[in-house]
């Protein structure tokens, strides 16, 4: 739609981190004015929806340092440089869970923070859990507990802010929905 | 969960912005290790479900500097400080798609990026749409088109990114299951 676009005028590096950048941006307005923009580069995420053969999802606890409190997700990490989505989703799946998977496809991808950031989440499902005999290392800055839990746990889990993210959020309602299909 | 905390050992002011802040700070890890976390402040979100009587969805296409392109979205909108979450809902519904509306009921608050942003976006839902007779005013830095879709039009959108974001595929995915639970 060429007639939204903002055209960079000047672009100023913040911030170069671990895990963000910070940029601001000058740039035109559709009506010729200017404005700034603050974006956070991200290297882009992966999320896993997996369902164990008792039919339970599997979600980690673990503290998340901008929120001041854990929170309980489906598995998550950041793409390594280079990385395809759906060898992060593994790697994750089995550093976070003890678990691998014989089968992963892609559900959906989207921008968690348009505004400020483009960090762009990849989410796969798998059915097909396999334990592993050895668990894979965490990375070492990272703390977290397994916990297997049903549709219905997870639907309350939502309610009282325990599971309180939109990629994780979206994942219950993603199953809510694939049940009333069914039903 | 005591266990999983990370506490704050020092906190650095790196950038303090229009929108977002930027903190790096250094925590002590679980096992008493020590790491950094990198955590952009934000003031936090609304988004409207918004349904005309026509029963379509209200969407706003707008430019997001951080994608570098268009993408279609439920009217959304950050808070002011001090400001309820359903009155910044009005307002940006008000301002962005030429609707108020008699009716908002909340849906669901989520952290869109809880591994570095503090983000936290309400969403809404409104059936009770009134035209305005005159629009009100956006932000002098915000240009977008108004769109109103079928839910079947938005499905699409989302197949071929143009909803591309965390709280519209959300809301798409609510109204299906909506949808789906009424058959």
């Amino acid at each position: 739609m060429e007639h939204l676009i903002e055209k960079t005028i000047s672009s100023k590096e913040i911030f170069k981190g671990r895990v963000i950048d910070l940029y601001v941006e000058e740039v035109q307005l559709p009506n010729g004015n200017k404005s700034t923009r603050e974006i956070v580069k991200h290297p882009g995420a992966v999320a896993v929806i997996a369902i164990t053969p008792e039919n339970k999802i599997v979600m980690v606890e673990q503290f998340r340092k901008p929120l001041g409190r854990t929170i309980v997700e489906i598995p998550a990490g950041k793409l390594e440089k280079g990385e395809k989505p759906e060898v992060t989703a593994k790697r994750e799946l089995e550093e976070e869970t003890g678990y691998t998977c014989t089968d992963l496809r892609p559900l959906i991808s989207f921008y968690t923070s348009p505004g400020f950031a483009d960090e762009l989440v990849h989410l796969f499902i798998t059915e097909k859990l396999v334990k592993l005999k050895e668990l894979a290392q965490l990375d070492e800055d990272e703390f977290l507990d397994v916990k297997e839990v049903t549709l219905e746990e997870a639907m309350e889990m939502v309610q009282n802010q325990q599971i309180y993210d939109a990629k994780t959020a979206f994942a219950v309602q993603y199953l809510q929905l694939k049940q009333a299909l069914k039903e």
